[in-house]
Formats: structure tokens, sequence, C-alpha cells
């Protein structure tokens, strides 16, 4: 046996797991073809954190007259942003490796497959092992619009990341939190931006009413919503509107983030007898597969798209691989409605569980209240009353347990753990009273929410 | 019966008391001779927060040439940032006089005194009611030190608000949160600032060895720890150092902010017969004094001299009176634990529950780890790998149920209501470990510390 465990994949689903695995004394590979970290380390969520960052501070230069701080002449230097990007990430992934080297984890830099229970291809060898994660992550959907292929005009997430210089113009065809994201960044540094999206409101996992507040609050970007791309022609989008009618947009870049599948293919699965599901590997709330010993976490599952729902996954397989008795004593088991998600605009917003509508599809009578984050005292001070900002919680009705809160306004990324903590230990609205939030805080608005809601 | 209710003191414990109350029905009267919203809104937490935000902005448009930012001609406004903290001081005072007149609540703008259990003199007046609650808040503390009373260089908090240049040389003595607060802020915009602290370390209920950190991390400001002031001087400050020696530092202004103390006097405590004890006026964990219907909530009680916590001691007041049995079912106490704290300053630092020093002293085998914030992706993106940062985690080695978590680094203050969450809760590392973090995030850091400590 060449390992206990062999991981494919090195995002944050699987260097965690291996990690973990290795704190336990575990033997374990993993394989990576690309760089460690994944696609949130390498070209998703850290460096678009790090240019948001400049696009704030950048912002911030501009804006803080009124708080009694007078700049001339503020300009962004594009350039210094992709480097101090660039360097974060480099650092970051010297991190992911220092951290498996501490574990003695063999990380090979080499192309993965499985082959079944036990066996892994990696680069020309094959290695056996007594248990596989999968965590070969998603790819971007390149959906099949004329014009969209080979156009050096359109770029993924990734091209983006990579441009030289800041677009006048940009064209984000689709209004999840990866168009949202972008859409803010490049906005608030003073590019022309619209937004095209299908549905009838961005990022889909957001209740509804804050998903629209959010929009307005995003200044700089102009959303087209229920309108569906048809063309793109060289430099110019063609879309259809609501009401069926065409319009253009010229751009000088397209982005094309319409969202992420799960990288399902070029590693086995299929000759391996993996089977898949509606959103990608087939798993169990244990992150098992169909197949003996083959675990699959992250992306590459469909569960979440999200890192830190990777990061839950890889540990969770990690736990059951460990002790699994314990694990399942533990209830170690992945609780999706307790994964919280962020959007890192300008202004932020993150929630955790279910909106309005998805509670009351589950046949529970929801109770909410929406409360505006001018009830903050920090919040005040930091932006004056005309700032768009708010929470909404959502509970049951009958037994007043949470099961959802949503907020739009700064900080809010780094408040909401406290909700999924809510979530996960199934407190009530009234318990939730009980919480003593630090004065002034813009999180206190989820407490406010707590007792503004219907007694 | 003149009221259900009459209030002494308008601050956050007061104004809580009376709004809850209000909604439940009762006929409530707030008593306060100043302005409505405390020492906390008018010239306290508010206040400050403003001034640190534009401190805040100052720094970062002179900092922020590494994250592709550049601006030329960076000045401090001080006058325009007085003006904006006025401007968040009225607003958030007229959002509290409005929510007391939403529930009917009559504000008697009058010096009130507590005559004994359901009699109030308010004014001129007499009042009957069937319940009295105290919230009369807390006076500065100005010690005894030669020189100090009648010098026009000394000034309290509320003085130093309220200055009308910037000072070029800045003594503070003490090194609590208020010292510290006030010494971040003009360090910031450029001030020369000393702070004399007696203890060995500043910010007593933080961790010692997070307390080191956030001195060391604080930009422009000099720490004189183990030092005593023995006599100011016009404007000289004389000091002895732990060895003995006398010091001296010249001023523009001196701070005296070496603490609060309950407002006990000069409202009938004594005549009425309320017991006081050593903290002030004694309450139990229902907030109730010695006498019938006599409650007492916030700094008055020296529980805590936290504006959040006098909410919450409003709060529980409210219940037991609203409806004693449900209070007491539903456990409307004050958990003293379970009172978050936060610091201001740049960079932010925040905290709940004991030290690993308390956690030792109440004879229980405390297990802790600290880590890095560099850990955290965000952190790393936003402030690179050299600032200062950190999460300590103490638990109880064999029950392993989390008894305090402390954080230095940018958004403690809005992260911690979680952890406060899970000291409510009594989580266990383990079941913290379980909670779903966003990455990525400063918060990250809790979760990385719940996954360093030992198993």
């Amino acid at each position: 046996m060449d390992y206990d465990v062999i991981i494919i994949g090195g995002g944050p689903g699987g260097y965690i797991a291996a990690e973990r695995l290795a704190h336990a004394g575990k033997k374990v590979c993993v394989a990576e073809q690309d760089t460690v970290g994944g696609t949130c380390l390498n070209v998703g969520c850290i460096p678009t954190k790090s240019l948001l960052n400049s696009a704030k501070l950048y912002r911030h230069a501009l804006e803080s007259e009124k708080f009694g701080v007078s700049v001339q002449g503020v300009s962004a230097n594009w350039e210094t942003m992709q480097a101090w990007k660039a360097q974060t990430v480099t650092t970051l992934v010297g991190g992911v490796l220092q951290l498996l080297k501490r574990g003695k984890v063999d990380v090979r830099n080499a192309h993965a497959s499985l082959v079944g229970p036990g066996k892994v291809r990696v680069g020309d060898e094959e290695l056996s092992c007594e248990h596989v994660i999968v965590a070969t992550g998603s790819v971007p959907v390149m959906p099949p619009i004329p014009g969209a292929q080979d156009n050096p005009a359109v770029v993924d997430s990734t091209g983006l990341l990579e441009i030289s210089e800041l677009p006048k113009r940009l064209v984000i065809i689709g209004g999840g939190v990866i168009g949202v994201e972008f859409a803010s960044i490049f906005g608030a540094l003073g590019t022309e931006v619209h937004v095209i999206e299908m549905l009838p409101e961005i990022v889909p996992f957001m209740d509804d009413e804050l998903g629209s507040l959010l929009r307005s609050a995003i200044p700089g970007v102009t959303f087209h919503l229920g309108c569906q791309v048809t063309e793109i022609k060289g430099s110019t989008v063609v879309f259809s509107d609501p009401e069926g009618k065409t319009n253009t947009l010229e751009a000088d870049v397209v982005l094309m983030a319409v969202g992420r599948k799960p990288a399902t293919e070029g590693w086995g699965a299929n000759e391996a007898g993996l089977e898949l599901d509606r959103r990608g590997v087939r798993v169990d709330d244990t992150m098992r597969t169909n197949l003996p010993n083959v675990w699959a976490v992250g992306d590459v599952t469909g569960r979440s798209l999200l890192a830190h729902a990777a990061y839950r996954m890889g540990e969770i397989a990690a736990a059951h691989i460990i002790d699994g008795a314990k694990a399942k004593a533990d209830g170690q088991v992945l609780r999706e409605e307790c994964i919280p998600w962020a959007v890192y605009s300008l202004p932020e917003a993150a929630g955790v569980g279910l909106t309005e509508a998805q509670l009351a599809d589950q046949g529970i009578e929801p109770v909410t209240v929406t409360v505006p984050l001018v009830l903050s005292g920090r919040f005040v001070a930091e932006n004056g009353v005309k700032e768009p900002g708010a929470v909404k919680l959502i509970a049951e009705a009958k037994s007043r347990v949470i099961r959802g809160i949503h907020m739009v306004g700064n900080y809010a990324p780094e408040t909401i753990w406290g909700a999924a903590a809510t979530l996960e230990q199934e407190l009530s609205i009234d318990d939730l009273r009980q919480v003593i939030f630090p004065h002034p805080t813009v999180s206190e608005g989820i407490r406010e929410a707590a007792w503004a809601i219907a007694d």
C-alpha cells in the first residue's frame, strides 16, 4: 500500500482533508496538476478580495472629504494593484505548501485519475491506497452563445484577473456572486459596467428583497435583469430584454460569468464507475460516493461551490476516514443549510440559511422581518443615514426557530459566522435575543432584527 | 398611580428598558436630566467611533500606495471631523427619541430622585409607579493627583471630544479602553501620544498575551507601563517608573482616563435605603435591588460598564417586570461571562469570556492556543504578512468547553458576537469546529484557533 489516502486535487477541500488526515498520523498524497490552493486561492476568492480592497481604498480616498480627510489627485494604479494581488496569492500558496509539508503530505504536481477503489493513477504511476478523496473542483460554464468562443474580447474570471489595463467598458454576462463582485470592483475603479442577468434578480441564494437592495446599493453599475444574451459580435453584446426587444452594448471586455460546474470529466469518474447525480459526484451527507472507500468533497459534489463548504466537506471525509464510529457519534455530517455565503462587493452582503420563498416552499409558515442598518450607531457613524443596508431574519412562525439571516452592509461577511452558528445550534428568535452583541457594531443589526420580529 | 414604570436615566440601559416595556403595553416615564442616549451616545462610544472612522480614512489615504492607490496632499481637517461626529450624534439621539415616542414613553427632561419603592421625584413633582428602574450610569474617576484639579490642560474624555484643534502632544493617564481608543485616534492623526498606565499591561479584561500584541500594533503611541503619575505641574506630567525613577512629559493636553465609577450619588440612593456593594447598586442576576420593585441596570450596578451590557440588563429587568414567571422560565438572567468587549483602536480588538489567568484562578485547568491572523487569506490580502493580529482561544482542558475568545485585528468587534453566542451556548471546541465560517474572512482566525488547539 503506497498511501493511506490519496487526494485528487489540492484546492480547499483537498488540502484541508490532507492536513486533518496527516495530523491524525495518516500517510497522505495530494495530486495537483496545477498550483495548490485551487480556484479559490489562485484565481477566485483571494485575488478578487485583494483587488476589492484596493478598489475600496480608492473609493475611500475619493469620498472621505465629508469625514474630514482631504486629498488631491487620487489615481488608481492597476499594475500596482495586480502586483499586490500576485504577492498575496504567492504568500498564501506558500502557506498551504508549508502546512502540507509540516504534515509530511506528499504533494505531487501531476494529473491524477481514479482507477477504482484503492487505485489512483498519478502521472505515469499507478498508486495504491486505502481511501481516495476526489476533490477536483469546478470549471467555468461557457454557454453556447454565438460569437463567444474564440473571441478575444470574451474572458472568464481567470482571464479578467489577468488583464493588463483597466477597461473603459465592461459587460458582464451573469449576475451571480462572481459577476457582482467583478462588477463592483471595476465599477468602483471607474469602469463603465453593465451586468446582464437572465433571472429577475441578482445573487440567487440571497433573499430577493435584499438582492434588490444590494443591486441598488452598488454604485456605477447598470443591471439588466431578465435579459438573455443572444450573440456576441466582436465586442458588441446583443441581448433581448424581458419585452423581447433586442439591445446592444459595446464593451472593451466581456466577462462570461454565468456560473461554474463540477469538474467531473477527465479523471476517470466514468471508467471507475463513480455515480453522478444532477449536481455532481453523488455523495451522502458524510461525503461517501457509491464506491467503497472513495469519497468526494468540494465543488465536484455540486453540494455547494463555496471554498468554505469544501473545507467542511474535507473535514467530514477526513473525520470518517480517521475514526468512523467517532465521526458518527460526533454528528460529522454536512448541514447544507448552515453554509454561509458572502458577496464581496461595495457594499458587502452575506447570509446563511433559507430565503423567505425557500422556507415557504418547504410548506413551513415563515415569520420574517427586515430592519434597516441605520438602526446601528456604527453604521451611521461610518456611512450616514442614506447608505442602503439591511438585515432580514427568517424564522418558522410556529417554533420560532431561525432558518435564515441575510444582510447587506459593510462588515456583513465578518459578522455572518455568528449567524451560521445560530442556525447550526437551531436557536430560536428568543434565544438570539439573549445573546449580547458588542455596541456599537453593524452586527447589532441582527440583534435589532431579532427584537423587531413579531412576538 | 402615575406610571407602571419610572426609569431614572435615559442612557442605553434606560431607553432599551423603556422601549421593551412600552412594547408590552406598559405606561412608562423616562427621566433624563441631560440628553437621552447617555454617555455612550453623546460623549462615549458613538462620537469616538465617528472620529476613529475619520482617523482610519486618513491613515488609509496616507498608506494605500502599495495597494495601487496614489494620492497627493492628504490633510486631516479636525473641524470637519468634529462636524461629522456632531451630526452622527444628533441623528442617533433623534432616533432614540423617535423610538421612545413611538412607544408613547413620557420623556421628562429633569433631574429625578428615588424616594422609595413606587415613588420618584421628577423635577418638582413626586410621581407614583409600580416599578422603578435606576439607570443613572457612571461618571469619570478624577484621582487626587496634585495639580490635576482645575488645571486647564487636564480634560476628561468629554472634554477631549470637544477640543477645538488637534493637540501636538497628548498625554493620557490610563491605558484602559478609553485611554487606548483616544491614543489610537490621535496617534493616527499625527499627534505625539504617550499613555501612562499603572498596571503592567493595557486593557485589563484582555488576555495579557493579546494586550501586549495590541500595544505593539498601535503605531505612533508610546506606552509607559507600571508607571504612576505623581503630579501635574501646568502642562508637565510627572510620573514614577517601575524602578522608582521620576520622569516628566510635556503635553498640550492631558487626558484623565483612569476609569469610570457608578453614579450612585445625588439621586436619593442612600435616603431611600438602597443597598450598594463594592461594585455599585447591589443587584441579583435579574437586576433586582434590595428594595421591592426597584431595579437597577447598566453602569450604576458596576456589573459591567459597557453600553451593550446595559442594554441586556435593561431587557432583563423589563422581562421580569412584564411577566416574572415567563422571564424565570426563559432564563432571563445576566451571564456576565458572555458580555463581549471591543477596543476600537487601529487595529481593533475584541473578546468575550475569561482570560487564561482568570480561568486558572477559578481552579480550572485551561487549554489555550494563540494563532496569528496571517492564517486568514483576507487578513493577508488587506494587510500583508507583517501586520500584527491574533486570536487566543481559552477552554477548559477536561470538558473542552470554550470559556474565552480574544482577538486583535481588523473586524474583531464585528466578528465577536459569534463568540458571545458560542459562550452563551456553552459550545465545546469540537462543536465550534463544526461551524462553517465564510471564506475568506478574518473571522476564520477563530476557526483556525479551534482546530489548532490540542486534541
